[in-house]
């Protein structure tokens, strides 16, 4: 059901005559990210994408359907490249660290997408109605702690944290910071409070030995 | 129109004659933390308080108006306790952050509150048409940096900070960590995963002298 011209060159053109799946995902997310789950109801996802509500129907099923697969894109449209920075290999585990937290806060403060983290925006007021959502949310935050931990461990194997270290606890420090910096973003603090918060955070990470 | 009989004695007596402000703030506080600013709605809050639409309406005006009482209400009951930590004058500078954080970490995990901070949790996903109570919320977290700089201020003028160290970049790390904790413990984090992310927070505090 996709097309392969990138949505954002359709705006100009009317409506498409193809659904462009990617282009929608955009939409949505977009709305999603502004104002949380429960807020955003189907009548507004069919205003903002375009689609007609049956081929919204037939391509997600649902809301929880299409708020999955918005979900599915913000992970590779955002934390995927966020996460490359964490695993480049070749640079030091601060320099890593402190390149993939930049990046998060580039993206939380970027004018062209709402402020703060999409799943922590999304996430913060849910309905007991929506319980399927809330573990999605869970389990991709669940994530974020574990890919630095991850990370982490890595690192401990190369020998540049040291062995008395507990990733686990340092993992989830970070990811505890980076959420933080969510809330700040979405309150209006500016990049630069947040590099600040970040060289902070990172002054004397206990164990680095490089 | 407050009685002098706490709130939490009324439960079992059914409705009480006279409107019990402060029982009444403290329901719907449980609400809006719950649920959230937008999802609450002024017939769930009636229905929780056990008030009459007419008297809400006469106390408070309107929700925005019972949400700065509830706002007001939760200062008074919460944050005053968690500050009182923090400016015990006897205590060295990491024992009064660290008494303070865990403080805050108890609420957060508590069994007898929502899970996270009510004001994380109230403002994540505000409509455009919520300007006024975005904007209380926005206040009130500021002053909650204010608070931790005025804090490390103080204590830079006893010499427990070192002169060359920026206490509002202190201050807004410290402030973004607390904030974390709020989006951790909405998802689940024990008052122990929360101890040892305020342990690592806390391990080598730029400039810290004492």
């Amino acid at each position: 059901m996709t097309t392969d011209v990138p949505g954002c060159v359709k705006k100009s053109r009317g409506r498409p005559k193809v659904f462009d799946r990617e282009d929608a995902l955009d939409k949505a997310m977009a709305l999603f990210w502004q104002h949380g789950y429960e807020a955003t109801s189907l009548s507004h996802l069919v205003e903002a994408t375009g689609a007609k509500a049956p081929t919204l129907y037939a391509e997600f099923t649902n809301k929880e359907g299409l708020f999955r697969a918005v979900l599915d894109r913000y992970i590779t449209r955002f934390v995927s490249q966020h996460e490359a920075q964490l695993f480049a290999s070749d640079k030091p585990l601060a320099q890593a660290l402190k390149d993939y937290m930049v990046a998060i806060a580039l993206c939380y403060t970027s004018k062209e997408t709402p402020q703060g983290c999409f799943i922590v925006t999304t996430s913060s007021a849910l309905a007991a109605s929506s319980a399927k959502v809330a573990e999605m949310i869970r389990l991709r935050h669940a994530e974020q702690a574990q890919t630095l931990i991850t990370f982490l461990a890595q690192r401990q194997a190369r020998g540049e944290l040291s062995a008395s270290c507990q990733s686990t606890v340092l993992g989830n420090y970070l990811s505890c910071v980076v959420q933080g910096m969510s809330v700040s973003a979405r309150e209006g603090a500016s990049f630069e409070t947040l590099e600040a918060i970040i060289n902070t955070s990172l002054i004397s990470l206990p164990g680095v030995t490089n």
